[in-house]
This record gives C-alpha cells, sequence and structure tokens, in this order.
C-alpha cells in the first residue's frame, strides 16, 4: 500500500518503522523534520508538507499530541483534506476528541474520501515493537482495507462498529480506566507505607492473586519505586486525556465523579510543576497528603 | 491436623469442605447448626459451642461475617480463647478490622496461644474449589505449621510478615481496588451506553486489550448484563469493607478520596434498598444519574 | 449618558429599564425584538443591529446568556467593536469567560476603545429593583465614567482592578460559592429527612443563628419547599458557570474538588430532565440519592 | 437553680461563670481542678468527682470534648448517672453522636431523671459574652424549667423537638456547613491568589454582598491572613464532628458526597502535623495544591 505517515513523535516514529519494515511504500512528513532522517534511511520518502505525504496515497495515517495538531495537518492549504485523492483513507491514529472525529468524518466525506478512526493502547515500546492495541471505527470496507497496515502496527485490531468517533470515546475511556489503577494503587500505597508494610510487598500479593494484569505490575512498579522519570506518557497528556473524557461525558449529560477526582490529581500534580514526570506522578500527590 | 471450624457461611462451608477431603480431622460450629449437616455427613464433628471446637485442636479457623461475629465466638465463656490449647493457633480467616485483629493477637498472646491473620480473596466458588488466595501474616513459625491447612482451602499463600494486622489492612485494600475496578467499569459503561455504543464491546476490547484482568472480565460481564441477582458478595459487605479500610486510612491519618466516594456509592445503594445485591450494583447508581 | 443596551433577558430588561428611569438616553437591542417594545414605550430606542445600538454612544452596556451571544454581538460586521466610537466604552455586565473577557479588552483597546467588566451578583428580581451588586474592573478612570449608568442599576459597585478579567474570575467564583451553599443545605436536608427531623426547622434554626445570610435563607427555602420551577436561574445557566470557573482552574492548574463535585450533581440533574428547573434543583439528587 | 457543672473548657469556662454571674448556684467539676480555681473565686463550689456536682442539682450540664469524655462522667459509680436526684435533668452542651444521645436518653428515663441535649454554637468568645446560639431537645417541660440556664449562657435558644438526639444531629449539620463555606473559600482563595488577584479583595466583594454573614467575614480573614493559631477550634475537633456526621449519616443510608469531601481535607492536614491549627487550617491544603 501506499502509505502517508503523519506525526513521527515516540509512538509515530515506531509505528511508521513498523509500516516500512512491513513492506509498506512510505511517505512521511513532521514538524520537526529531522525526525524523519531514520526513517528516509529505511527508505521512506520525506514530504515536504502534510498535503503531500497524502498526495497519491491509499491511505493516509496520522499520529498528533492533540485535537490541535491534528486540526493542523488536515485543514487549509496543502494539508491532508486537500491533498488525499478521492476514495483515499485518513487514519487517525491520534487520541482525539469525540467532536472533531465526528468533524473530520464529515469534512471527509464531502471530499469524497474515507475517515476512520483507529486509536491505540501501548507506550512507545509497544509502538516499536508492533504489540499495540488497535481500535478501528468508521466504514467496515474501509477499515477491511486497511488492515495490512493495521498488523504492521499492532498485536490485534478491535472493530468498534461503523461510527468512527466510538473508538475515540473507547480510547479515552480506557485511558480513564488505567488512571482509575494508578490513583487506586496511589492511595493504597500511601496506606500500606503510613502503616509500615512495604509497598513492594503490597503490590506482589496484588498481583500475585486478583490483579494478574500487566497495567497493575507495569503501573505498581513505576509507583513503588517512584519511577516517574523519564516519562513513558508525560503528565499533560494524561490530563488532555481526562479533559476529552470529561468532555464527552458533559456531552452526553453523564456524571463521573471518578474522573472528575482524577482531574483535579492531574492539576494538582501540574501545580507542583511535575509537567515533565509520568503521568503515573498523580501518585506523589497521594502521598504528600498523607505526609509521607 | 486437628482443626476447629468456626462459621459455614458461603465461604466457610466450601473450605471446611475442602479441609475434611485433605484429610483433616473437622470440629464445625456454625450458629444455624443445621448449615453443619453437610459437613458431618462427610466426617466432621459437630461442637454445641466455638470453645469446642477449639478444645483439643491445634489450629481453630474462623471464617465470619464481621468483627462482631468474630468476637461473640472468641471471647468470653465457653469461646475460643477459653478453650483453645497453649500453643494452639487461631487462624482468622474473615475480613475484620486492623484493631480487632491487633487485640485478638495480644489476647492469644496473653494465653500462650498464637494468632495468625489469614484473609482470602475469592468469591464462594473459589472457596469451593479451593482457588482462595490466602494472605497470612503472624509468627512465621505458626504460618509454616499452617500450610497444610491453607493448601486444602486455596491455590496460593502469600506471607505478608510477622505483624498479623498487616494481612487484614492488605485484604481490606485488595477488596477497595475491586471497588475502584467496579466504579470504574459502572461510570464508563454509563457513558458509552448513553452515547449508543454497546458495553459489552467496550468490555470487549478493554479485556481483549490493556484489561485481561478476570475481575475485569467477571464484573463487567455482571455489570454489563445488569445480573447483580443472586449476590455474590452482598452490598452491606461491600459496604463494611470499604468501612475497614477508612477507619485504617483515618488511624494513619490517610485521605483516601476515592474510598470516599465508594462510600458514597454503597450508601446510595443501600438506601435504594438494594441490600440483597452484588456490590457491583452500585453501578445502577452510575446508570441512574445518568439517566440510562 | 448616551448608553446603549445589549440583550433584553430576565436580567437585562430590567438593567435597561433602570437606566432609562435614571434619565439615561438608550437605544437597545435584542435578537427577539418583540422584548424591546415595553423599553420603546419608556422612551429608549430601539437598534436594529447591536452595532446601532453602539453608534455614538458613550458607554455599550452587553447582558448576555454566554461568551457564543456574547461574541456574536461583539465581532464583525454591523456589531459592537466595528460601530463604538473610538473613546467609548463597553461594559460586559454577562458572566462569561475569563479568556473572552481578556479576548475584547485586547480587542477594543486596539479600536481606541474601553473594555470593563462589570458581572453582577443579584436575581431577575434583583436587577428589577436596581438592587444589584455590581463588580466593575478595567480602567479606573472609565470605570468612574460608567459610575452613574452602575448607581441606576445596582445598590453597590466594588473595584475590582486595572485587569477586566479579574471581574469575571470573582462573578464565577460566586457563583461558586452560591452552589456550594445550595449542595450543602441539599446533603443536609437530605438527612434529616431521613432522621425525622422537619428540613424547615433545621433551616430556622441555622439562618437564625450562624447562617443569617439571604443566600441561605432564600435557597433554603426553595430546596426545603421543593419550588425549584419557575426557575430564578435555570440549571443550564448553572452549569455553563460552572464551566467557566473549572476552566479558570484548569488554565490556573488549581484543583477545586467542590467545584468538580458541583459539576457532576449539575450534569446528574440535567440527565433526569430538568433543564427548566432551578439550578438549586440539583438537591433532588441528593434527596433521589438518599431515597428521600 | 442548683446547678452542676462538669467540664471547664474553653466553652465550659465561659458559659459556668455566666451562671454563676446570673446569680445560680452552682457547684463545678473538671478534671484539672486547677481550671476551677477562678469559678471558685466567683462564688461556685468546686466538686470532688463529677457524682458529687450532681448530687442535689436541679440540673447538672455537662461540656465535655467528646464522646468517651461524656461516657466517662456520665456511667459508673460516683458519676452522673448515679447521683444526680429523680426528677433532675442532666443537659448536655457537649457535640456529641447520635448515638450516645440517644443512649443517655434511655439511661436517665431508667433512673427517673430527665435528659435534655442543648449542643450550642459559638466559639470561646461567644462562650464568654454569653452570645451562645443553643439547640435544646427532649422534654418540653424540662426544656422550658432550663430555660433561666440558657438565658445566662446564650442570646437565642431554639427548640427542636422532644427527640433529644435531633438537636446532636442538627449541630453537627451546622458544624459540616461551617466546614462548607472553609472549604470554598479556601479553593476560591488558591485560585485568586494564582490567577493574581488579592484573596482579601475577594473577601471584601463576597462579604459586602451575596456573603454578608459574620462565619464568611470570620473564617473568609482568618483564611485570608493565614492566621490559623491559636487555633478558635482545633482541627482534630473539627474531624471529630465531621466523624459523628458521617456516623449519622451512614446510619441513615444517606450519601454526603461533600462531608466525605472535607473528611479527606481533615485528614490530610493532620498528616501534615497541623493538629494545634485551627480547622480553617485545611485551607493550606488547598493552597499547598495549588502551588500558592
Amino acid at each position: 500500500m501506499r502509505i502517508g505517515f503523519v506525526g513521527l513523535g515516540s509512538m509515530g516514529a515506531g509505528m511508521a518503522r513498523n509500516l516500512v519494515k512491513g513492506g509498506h511504500a512510505l511517505t512521511v512528513w513532521n514538524r520537526t523534520r529531522s525526525r524523519a532522517a531514520e526513517l528516509e534511511s529505511l527508505g521512506a520518502k520525506v514530504a515536504a508538507t502534510p498535503g503531500e505525504a497524502a498526495t497519491g496515497a491509499d491511505v493516509v495515517i496520522t499520529m498528533l499530541a492533540d485535537d490541535r495538531a491534528l486540526e493542523d495537518v488536515s485543514f487549509g492549504a496543502g494539508k491532508i483534506l486537500e491533498s488525499l485523492p478521492a476514495g483515499g483513507v485518513h487514519v487517525s491514529a491520534s487520541t482525539i476528541s469525540v467532536a472533531l472525529s465526528r468533524r473530520l468524518g464529515t469534512a471527509h466525506r464531502e471530499k469524497h474520501q474515507h475517515y476512520v478512526s483507529a486509536p491505540v493502547f501501548g507506550r512507545p515500546e509497544a509502538a516499536a515493537a508492533a504489540k499495540l492495541f488497535i481500535v478501528a471505527a468508521g466504514p467496515a470496507a474501509q477499515i477491511e482495507r486497511c488492515q495490512p497496515a493495521f498488523e504492521a502496527m499492532g498485536q490485534k485490531t478491535f472493530i468498534a462498529g461503523e461510527d468512527a468517533s466510538a473508538a475515540n470515546l473507547i480510547k479515552v475511556i480506557g485511558n480513564f480506566l488505567i488512571t482509575t489503577v494508578i490513583e487506586g494503587l496511589s492511595e493504597s500505597f500511601a496506606l500500606v507505607k503510613k502503616a509500615g508494610v512495604d509497598p513492594h510487598l503490597l503490590l506482589e500479593i496484588l498481583t500475585g492473586s486478583v490483579f494478574p494484569a500487566p497495567i497493575y505490575k507495569n503501573y505498581g512498579g513505576i509507583i513503588a519505586g517512584e519511577k516517574f522519570e523519564p516519562a513513558g506518557f508525560k503528565l499533560p497528556l494524561g490530563l488532555k486525556d481526562n479533559r476529552l473524557l470529561l468532555a464527552a461525558a458533559e456531552e452526553n449529560s453523564v456524571p463521573m465523579p471518578m474522573a472528575s477526582l482524577l482531574r483535579d490529581r492531574f492539576l494538582a500534580a501540574l501545580a507542583q510543576g511535575w509537567s515533565e514526570s509520568d503521568w503515573s506522578a498523580i501518585a506523589r500527590i497521594s502521598a504528600k497528603e498523607a505526609g509521607v
């Protein structure tokens, strides 16, 4: 497949590399061009604009930090909507708002292009190892068509229906549930520490019994060991995803008290100056409040 | 081993049965004697008082609903403390307060008896199938001595140190984390339902990717299917365990906002009259508030 | 003074009437023109566009529902910024975001016009009776110049400094504190009701002792009497102001857990279909959760 | 009237002094006898035991720190229940649990004595100045009989019905509402500070408009000025009253999310070591979390 790939951050770089390795003809674009050098050395073409990456492509995949970044590469002169051929597919892998996902769906339909939301679960290591979980939603035929690309990037693809924005909703819910794990462990570790029990012992028992999932092991290890730097996923991104969830909740008039609580944790953590730390650094707020 | 077993509720009955099957000489006691009939038919003796179950025992295991029930069988004339031989071990498998655990430890030491806390993770099916996870804390030699009993009842025993009450703390924290899973899923399901996405689809994606743990599958299935009756673990017991956690948190001056939030969920659920439902029925509060 | 007045809703109509009564030459504009008839009969001119109301005015006062409504009358052809004479003042009395307030300040400065934020405390009855409390912020000389208008509309004007957006921040904080009163009373009434104590008795004792403020008497009476309709201030407006507060809090990285809690109350109340009720109808959520 | 007075802490000392000044024959008891010296110099007799203070009294008034302290002077040999004459009244002015209030009512009835709950609102200065608000509940005739004593101690007495425990419930609700004021102001001050607005200006505007109540002025002044020491009402007492409220709420299955939030604030404040500070020092948690 001829694939355009826009956004070579810590996630996108690994994804693009796996597409090249999978034999796809890649044209990449990144705001900071130097990050494209490695891909170029692997055989990818480097585009001068996002539009150029989309020109002539079967599929253009975007992997960007937030709504604004995706809008910047999608709308306007020399951008994706203008350049993608009719019949081409825009696969948005970024974690973006349900609202922007809907807006992109409409805009692409008007241009006789297709739009598929395909946000991913997994940290940069998973992206590099082609171990992402992909949640795809949009026209079934287009998802089918993109499967070779998905298979090159991920370990499993879930189909979440024809409404593209459903995938975005599911993605922000997934991240919400991860933060509930982080916060739950944080409060628990603060308690056992103060009570004189080793957090590592608690973690070993929890993950050896009722919570054998990697998510508990990984974040439990980070929090018990207080290894919040370097960040796998930075705090401000955690707040951003929480904001996307709360926006979807507000749009649907759904109160989500745990999500509200987490919002305040993220804000408190930012106010302490921890914007370069992993999002699991909200654990330090529980520790501070408990005086440990 | 000569084992006394006190408390043949939905958990205790299965545990006692597995001890008999494991070849141990069991003397059982239950407040409602009729529940002892099955054990008797399997070869257990039936005691007339809790003290009689402890008389001559190497180990007396208690599995009761709450602090008060355990106090009732432990303290006073014809009760465990009076009857257990010097050198005997009281293994408390109930989910009780850290405070009572400490008090029992002291009381048994004064009688030259031993006290081991060994609360368990697992629902009645797991108790019946000898698949419990056991968290044991207390004098190392006594835990070692009880291992044959633990092996007959559970799939794995964790040692949580010499301080018996640490096991009780870990147990209530484990239950707290389970309720965070329940509440997190409840809020998420309310949102997707209102947004027109099938909760079962969400659950399938979550448990197929980031949350492959049985706890997510089981409770997710119960909540998505709204199968809160019959209860595996009744709401008032969930509130009780939350109360034990908050008491431990207060004793240590540790704020636990998620636990506070869950307390209010349990109270709201009780106020709706759902005391016979599974504790995961707090999901209905999220659904009601969202108007779904 | 020649005053343009834009926005004749339940608040604006009373304010405009008091300006006419105060002897000011008023030109009014309202989206629904029929609402201007009463003012016309009192001697006000009726403008065809917001810009016409601002043309030749010393001061143009805007009193609108939200950010969008204020943007609609301010920016673009035939709107306020284009029409207000150089040296004229735009007094924004609406409860709007800190961000829009800043943007308007900048935009007016570029046009050599002045911008004063002057949000008000008080319900429609207070607006009608010229009993509003006005919080004015902006250039001191301009606030001074507007005093005759403020005096015609309110009982007291507070000066909140040169930074216009400070007044908007103070206004949303004031509304936040009112909602904490509403929620506090709501939870309290739910408890006493269930305990068999008359909420009116509680209210009488509270307002006769520690809480003698009108805000407790008024909202306490509404909630104890369950008189949420007709609305003095509708629920969706309460949610809007909560959103403005949370936006300001997020911009400053300040966690406000009570505000988060109130957000969820508003969402739950909207989900029940109470968008036409007074914002104090969030009390019904406490009542429902308590089963009373 | 012959009055026994038990408990000469910062509140009780002022109350007792006003009773003596009011011409009542007082016999006082305090655990630390030296605190009785001033009363003795004013003409009060000093009892050797709580029971002695109740012996021969028409009314014995207790003003103690908590449930345990009141139990200690009430039950057992040489204590109030044993010594108060038949027909005598025990007036409990302490802030105690609804449960203990009920228990005392029953115990006194069995002894053919009377029990009236009469908790008070007001800080030590108000107690000294006979400006307390008294909330009395119990048998109407007995409240009537105690009016001279109430008039000597307070500025106003409210009658809360025949069920003595209703007064205790109302008292803890009153304190709850005071803490919502404290927390609301705390979050607000954290926000304005960070936004560059003077908290004193905010306070002046709030109390000059919508919140003219002393409670806002007093606590607002303490918080804006960060004058948490010396304490008017210590943090651990605030936590105690919050605990009494939550216990009453739990007994009635009433979720009170604001009270839960405040509990966590108190615990966090205690964990920072502020047990000697005023309960309004929970404001520092909001400030810390906001990084101001």
